[in-house]
């Protein structure tokens, strides 16, 4: 599936003395790659120098783009965050790349952020009439004036932070630096993933826990949604008044479909495990007699391997990723764009050729690119193709930070499952049952409001 | 001399049907690039689109740097500003470069900023505490939320321009961009110097009539001394209710000196002239037995040409200077160093061999340069070197935008003429009378602080 | 498997009348962009024009890196040939990349090499005799003289390179375009792939077969080992006068191990069917009790899919691949390593925790990479780490083109298999047997001199 | 005058144990730039180490934008050769930027060539009968190719150069590096400069004696004419059997008028004083009741001094030119292109005027350029202008390294003194008359081909 976008990773460190924790985010970016390559940031602060004084770099691009060694040696400090962005609200300006720092009345500070705010055209008036001016055009500069304000009212960040909560609808994750200290913030519903972990005597905060091996560090738990957690050299502490009951958590399912890495365990639930139990569920939901399972790279091949296990066909590799088709590929023009799919993606003849087979695909969209697939998997001599799909029919726009939030794009909204099973040639066509969702994550309370239409904030479409 | 740095210049087009004004800033802004070489920004805007939607692009480094012909090209509008710039207050950092645009309750604005705000630190504390944040640190953004804030509470942008003007203390020049107009503004002492232009059916506003030249406008007038301009699709319209009586203007004797082009003319004072008059004053105030007279490049030439016209001896070319010996040019180390005067500046020994000789320089500042340039050319054979200076001895430091801020770095504040002579090793040295200033501007009413320490308006040390 | 590296891949492409051959060798570059990541180039000639004109660019980085769109839109051209590198004699140095562009008597001449002259510093020594001068280092530049000289004394392009063929000793794929020629050599042994297709009325030559499809072209077949192809607007013409009989023939078996891609063909041996059938192999000659099969990325998953598909045991992804640590990425220093492998591959927890595993790799050549990810696994709950490796121990140089070809860098060489699975820490290590890679392969007659010392031609080791 | 284009300069040096001379090489290039701005390079060596170990970098643009800091790091070595190039013969190919490095029998060397050698095809047709290859197309390339392969049968370096010379025709300037010494080569007429100096125990040869001077090293004296000197541990060796009689040498005219830097003596003329003496030439042979007298910048500037000097009319600077628009600037368009001149050059309206005035440029191409600076002279209200040019009509091509070679080009070619006049709107137009060049260079023996067609060297229309 090519069509949805992740958003953005955060990443957050505090150490006692260790003035190189850039290097740190740097590592830890990298291994958040997969949630954003448009735009890369760092910013760090010395918490033992000038205070106010934090050092910010960020540009477009991959992290190991944005960032030479020399940049990082520049950036020097014991506090830092980080983001990787995939452009949601706001434009892909480089004005809204993050972290975005500020000075306010009693100082400076930066965030990171990944989400979206469903409430913040409003916020936004409100700031304006209060007198505020922006000048870039993201939610997040938004969430950071209205810290800022409560900011200059309050005793200290972690208050102000506290007083936004209620004023801020929709998913988020944040991180914000001040410059003694680290605050995370995870929204009350728990939309958005955030967790802690440990390394030597300090900690790092991270959208997944993948980036915190990377660092070398330790897991310690996820934060809780509406939990905030304040780091300073006075240690770590948890503010959990504004936890909601779990009743009231709704976790985004598409963590675990498409967005988080393979590796990564949110919410206590294995995303390996989630998308295998998937693919066993697919299995049992619409068995099939077939020669052979595949996956459509990457996300699709892991419930392949668990249709595979649960139906006992043979898993098989159908194709080949290039991995050097990357962003500054030039893309065939219309008139070539035939061989465009073989570029990225190639079939291996020999695999496939007089085989009944099941293909695996996380979500469809647009069902173009699927159908693309079958057509070359058919011409290399596929005598079945019969397609499963890891989700549910997509049915409505998610406000909370997906990049697909027009009914009109969505195959699902105008057309039966009988009719894209046609549209994209398959020979037969199952997608998961809502009511499958809970073999992939459990009892886990989750948001599935691009399947089914319940949205677990108020939301207000944005003009 | 190269010591102390010009600080900004600034441009802004209305036309009424061209779309294309980004390439005649592009030539206005190279123009007047010799005010400030550091990065260099365009903003336009399309009067007859979606108001709001300012295209902007800025970056580091010269004007033929930062705008290739593909970025020029996506500036589209029919009205925009363009900004050069030396770092004064707020540092060299990319978030500092101009145009700066906001968003606020009215709409977006940009603005371009040559000066210094003397008590931006006031009005910045004064806007926190009403709750402002603020992404940069230059006084530009200080300037532009104060004209937010006040647009905010009023009818227009240019009523909030102009209850800003009391608010603002400093040298300034000021052009803002509102989807529809443009609005410029000169300090109410005239500190600054701003003009206005006409070109086919639209108007032009640059810091020197040169850049009007340049993009084939034809020069109209100096903006006065506290009048606000407004250009829109009903006109031009000034406003003069802030204008001040010419007693109490003070057009900053450097621009004359030093910042301006030779080819401008300001306040109706041609730069060549006041210039050449001034190596005439200088004949007459120190005469000397000499054989040839010369400049220092660049900005010593004129006054040498003055000088050898008025004194019956020949001009004569001294130096060669190497305009390849840029920006990114590796400087020799300290072991390397007395070859790096030769890089920039040679002697033509030819020329200076058994002579004695009349050095022109437009100022002292450290007494660093000059020296080694007298050093230089007694090696290459000079039997006597007298320096003849274009400006009194530099005894105060200036508040307005020029980058001498610390008397400890000016050697007139610690070393008599006598002193500072034999440091330099010339045979003699006469400095420009401040009595005989009047003889390079007549009778323009002139800031000449950093000579007499008498400041046009309130000044405060930063901090 | 990290530390071989792949050499070369060649493209070359005659159109009738299509003047954009640079795209299409762009995107076959891009097909063959595993087989060299150093640098890229591009020569293209118009067989209608001028003769001799010939367009060249190439630099070092990626296909998509080199080439932006422009730069394919100068290159015009009906004949084309394309070169990704890395470097194996001669350094990485830029006056090495490829293609190189020579004039010489009659003419001008381009040309593409994969693989290495095993006798280049005698032909050198000997061409140095005859007045020859060099201005690169790589061995291509010795055979394009040669080429040249003997073009100089003959009545053919062909027909000099019929000639150089008894000179060259070694492994190489040759495709050479004269202004109005393409003609394309592989090895009188077989040793580098090289094949041919048709695309709408003209011919593409290749390194592998994945990059005709790529570019829409159809597959014809292998050249023959000792073939001479020439393409001119008279057709395409074979040369079998130097062909050699099948048992001459050594076809390097790392094409199928490592170097060529899982989609390619070579030989009419499918790379992937030989992948999965040295699993087979593998599972057959070193059966284990265990509880899934995982691969080591990328090469060894193919193989571990046929061990558990013969073994009756579940394929399971035990890795995930940060496909973001690309070649500019900056590597952890020695206090920081142990998080390297992490970055790059990390543990999926979930899947190994508790099970035993047998994992497979393509071959070990210093065992520093696979000791640290058991070690890894380990870490990770596995209980078991059963190692089975796609290849016999490495025990002698290659000499033609594959970048190990050092005795001391091989393990294998000093240490006995108990040794090393001891050394990697694995509970049990099983290499294919040499007698068993006809699992592989078939009959087609293979060099594998690097696993028993039988090298086809002569060798002579280089200084 | 801008049509008229130089060519190269090239820079070498020795050092006993000096391991930093790319760094010399850099300051001594930057100081050669106004030689050529398409190319820079620099070829090193270190004497001590392995032989054949030269290390080159090289690259399109000026000395400072190829060298970076750490690039000059990398080039370690105690000889060195350097090169900055404008392109005559050859194109402007990377292929043919300087210093060329080539291997060959007996070992490595590197070259640099100032000039033309007008019978490089000839030549080339006969190394290619030889077998010879190129891989660039310039004349240099030939050059190194007849050396090393007459090396090859020869004792040493120095006598390969000295059998070169009998074959080459034309002008030129060399200097080869071998890997313990250094070969300087002046053609027999010395039609091109090169001159040699001392630096601290070691030796430096360039194009001009202001380069030596930059580096800190002193001038020794001009090399003549036929000489070659080799520079190695055993010192310095002069071998002067080629040199020619002063009858025979013809000094190209327009190092003076145009070519060298203003502070260079060449031939032990002061470029300087020969163009000052050239104003006062025309100002004898044309005089003219004026108000003022100006030069064209740069090279106008000086003659305009002695015109004034002689004629006791006040010398002005009627034009400011603005040296920001370089290389990367946008030309306007063709609707846009009355601006064009104004953004270069800008006259100084004061100073002209009401003003009869005297105009000095040092040549005339197409005439173009003056035609235009006349009109805004004249818009900017001088009421007379006489031009006078510092050189006599050109009339003849270039064949020694002068980008004019086509007659077509050459305005004076077909148009009377009176016609051109007319043409470029002038109140009157004087050439300097050839038989007073001798006022410029005493009795130096001059080639002044291109203005009476009288050529040194057997001459051979390039195809």
């Amino acid at each position: 599936m090519d069509e949805i976008r992740e958003e953005c990773g955060v990443f957050g460190i505090w150490r006692r003395n260790d003035k190189d924790v850039s290097k740190d985010i740097y590592y830890g970016l990298t291994a958040l790659q997969h949630r954003g390559q448009e735009a890369a940031g760092i910013a760090v602060c010395d918490s033992s120098g000038e205070p106010g004084n934090i050092c910010i770099y960020k540009n477009r691009g991959l992290v190991s783009e944005v960032f030479a060694e020399h940049k990082l040696e520049e950036l020097k400090g014991n506090i830092g965050v980080g983001h990787v962005r995939y452009s949601t609200f706001g434009g892909s300006d480089v004005r809204n790349a993050q972290p975005m720092a500020f000075q306010y009345l009693k100082g400076t500070l930066a965030l990171v952020h990944n989400g979206n705010i469903v409430n913040a055209i409003d916020i936004k008036e409100r700031l304006f009439k209060e007198g505020s001016v922006f000048s870039a055009t993201s939610d997040s500069e938004v969430v950071a004036t209205l810290i800022a304000r409560l900011r200059a009212k309050t005793g200290s960040v972690e208050e102000a932070v506290k007083q936004a909560v209620p004023i801020l609808e929709g998913g988020y994750a944040l991180i914000i630096m001040s410059p003694r200290k680290l605050v995370a913030l995870r929204d009350p519903q728990g939309l958005k993933p955030l967790c802690i972990g440990r390394i030597g005597d300090g900690y790092v905060i991270s959208s997944e826990d993948c980036a915190i091996s990377a660092v070398g560090g330790e897991f310690i738990r996820d934060i809780n949604p509406g939990e905030i957690i304040t780091i300073s050299d006075k240690g770590i502490r948890s503010d959990t008044e504004l936890c909601t009951s779990e009743s009231e958590h709704a976790h985004c399912i598409f963590e675990y479909i498409y967005f988080a890495r393979l590796d990564s365990t949110i919410d206590k639930v294995s995303v390996y495990n989630s998308r295998y139990s998937a693919g066993r569920a697919l299995s049992k939901a619409y068995p099939v007699e077939a020669d052979i399972v595949a996956g459509v790279p990457e996300s699709g091949l892991t419930a392949a391997m668990g249709y595979a296990d649960e139906a006992n066909i043979p898993y098989v590799q159908a194709f080949h990723k290039n991995s050097y088709v990357g962003r500054t590929f030039i893309k065939p023009t219309k008139e070539e764009r035939e061989s465009a799919v073989h570029m990225k993606l190639n079939v291996i003849a020999d695999v496939v050729r007089g085989k009944r087979m099941v293909l695996i695909d996380d979500s469809i969209v647009r069902g173009t690119t699927i159908a693309n697939l079958i057509s070359m998997l058919r011409s290399a001599g596929a005598t079945q193709v019969h397609v499963r799909i890891c989700s549910p029919p997509f049915l409505h726009p998610c406000y909370y930070g997906t990049d697909v939030s027009d009914n009109s794009q969505l195959i699902a909204d105008h057309m039966s499952v009988d009719g894209i099973c046609k549209m994209i040639g398959a020979d037969s066509l199952g997608y998961m049952r809502i009511e499958d969702l809970s073999e992939m994550t459990g009892d886990l309370p989750l948001c599935k409001a691009c399947f089914d239409g319940i949205y677990p904030t108020e939301v207000k479409t944005q003009g």
